[in-house]
């Protein structure tokens, strides 16, 4: 640290975003990466629009915005777009928190909230959640906060329901409730984006990096009512105007235009990740019901730090958590089926080993 | 705004970039682009690099890094790319500036300088140039605020030397001083990264968006002792991690790796801007000395709004500030020889028509 770190920051502890490894070439099930590429035509569109890179993008983003009305069904004045979802989720934090409203989230949820509630010098709740690592709706009923939830959860991958959402959103009227879809597209559960009209409290924020093959591209977006939309495009433009470059934004557009082959990935990954529950079951483990593209799982054979370490001696990488309440366990990401085959595998042969 | 944006931001106003119009095509010399496609490679490796981005870009930017301290000979340490330069100075605006660091900077130059500061709830103090728009360096001796002088100045295009850099520097010693040398590879004078060993307080920011040809791939970055950067790596992990994605990332190496051709699309532009300069001048315009990629132009003949205007009606746009000292002026991005000679043949005829 500098001595001329502005003292507002000093104690900050930033994000440890998943290893990123680059010594020697893993199965990588650790970052909930999709494991299917950007389709055909994000590839053709990037390399046509490269040669226009020496020109600003769209700041206002206006095709990217044309496509997600017509697929979701809003208004082009309730929609932002950002440099992937921590981007959206800072704005909230900065826009919607402050000095007089302070914020609130599951104890075990995303990591960076933590993170952005410091950033922004936020006093926020971490609440508890029920022992089966469920989310206690009634703990949010009327709490004047501003309101984080993931939902599915992560790294638990559970998901709530849509009347309890409603349930939290009508009992904080004064208080904005962002609703973190960023897994929300392998869920059985709906989106809650169909509820912006009804709840002008309500953000709903999603990704293009786990069901639309984009992680790489750094795209999310805010779907919200129009008055929360217009605050954090004020942010916007007083931060970063041309947030989203040119190749990401038409990569997003044509990523839009091909729903049929993300569908077709997203049932993909659904199956593959009840074959692999299913299979780490019968290997003794304790899988919690996922609804997104990871499992999160324990065995009581082996620890989850240990498991995690003798699958990354294999090659294999999955994440996990130093936290103490979920150090037993392992978020695993779902990859194609060749990759499942040799998690499941290499799980086998620990187990072996450490049972002999 | 709704009712739960945070009171600190009630007054926000926002920055406002460049038109960026849609409706109809124009000769855009009006927001400070290269004329000049990114390098072929640039296209090349783009499109081989789109169909991996169902994986996250590297958070380190790892080639990047290597590129640049390669052609600058600086350490690993002593540099950090950002989502742009705004980012970057949003980031030194975030951790150099605070309650009891206030900033300061020319009361005519880059106008975000001046929204950064108020979305950092900083306090600012604006200094006059003196009346041939030039900095008066005496005003920045030992001031103990955080200092912010984009060198070439914007809109004006003057640019201070070296020593006069180093006079502020050494006055200076327990605040940061941020050169912004978004225009420094069209000038004339020495860009100020070669004092970084010599001076901890300096912070060099430079953007790829004038010099590199891509501006929509949104590419910045801040050099300078390695504990400032440390502290600048601090707010980025705690922002937005992945800020650089995998495109913009490996058009950043690629167009590193060919420093000739940015180079020699250098030297085109600084022969158009004398050439046009020359020509505005001979039109009776009074044309500041430019070290930049635009001039700063006005004529007695025509108020600097009006000329703006006739000139958008006939297709070709500029940029023009209506801030009082300078709404005579009008500031114009130099682009390609064709570009240019349409400018000159059409201010020529709108000339005419005013002088009737």
């Amino acid at each position: 640290m500098s001595k001329y770190f502005s003292s507002k920051y000093v104690s900050l502890t930033p994000y440890t975003p998943g290893e990123q490894p680059k010594e020697k070439k893993y199965i990588k099930l650790n970052t909930n990466e999709n494991p299917y590429p950007p389709c055909e035509d994000v590839i053709k569109k990037v390399s046509e629009y490269a040669s226009s890179l020496n020109l600003y993008s769209d700041p206002e983003t206006t095709k990217l915005v044309k496509e997600i009305c017509s697929l979701y069904n809003i208004d082009e004045d309730e929609v932002i777009f950002t440099n992937g979802s921590d981007e959206i989720l800072n704005f909230a934090f900065m826009a919607f928190c402050g000095k007089e409203v302070s914020a609130a989230f599951p104890s075990i949820t995303y990591g960076f909230y933590k993170v952005f509630a410091f950033l922004n010098q936020v006093s926020y709740q971490e609440i508890p959640l029920n022992k089966d690592f469920s989310i206690n709706v009634n703990d949010y009923i009327g709490i004047n906060k501003t309101i984080f939830i993931a939902n599915p959860n992560a790294p638990t991958g559970l998901c709530l329901k849509k009347e309890d959402i409603e349930r939290i959103l009508s009992s904080n009227p004064n208080n904005v409730v962002i609703i973190d879809e960023a897994y929300i597209d392998f869920a059985k559960e709906e989106s809650s984006i169909s509820l912006i009209k009804k709840y002008p409290n309500l953000l709903v924020t999603q990704t293009f990096s786990k069901s639309r093959s984009l992680a790489g591209g750094r795209l999310g977006f805010g779907i919200g009512n129009k008055e929360l939309i217009k605050d954090l495009k004020t942010i916007k433009y007083s931060t970063n105007p041309y947030n989203i470059n040119t190749l990401t934004l038409i990569a997003g557009v044509a990523t839009l235009q091909n729903e049929k082959y993300t569908k077709a990935n997203i049932k993909k990954i659904i199956d593959e990740r009840e074959r692999v529950s299913f299979e780490l079951e019968r290997l003794g483990f304790e899988v919690l019901p996922s609804q997104a593209n990871f499992i999160f799982a324990k065995s009581s054979l082996i620890s989850g730090k240990e498991l995690y370490l003798k699958l990354k001696e294999k090659g294999v990488l999955i994440r996990h958590f130093d936290q103490k309440e979920i150090s037993d366990y392992n978020r695993i990401t779902i990859g194609t089926k060749e990759d499942n085959i040799i998690l499941l595998s290499t799980i086998k042969e620990i187990l072996k080993e450490v049972t002999i």
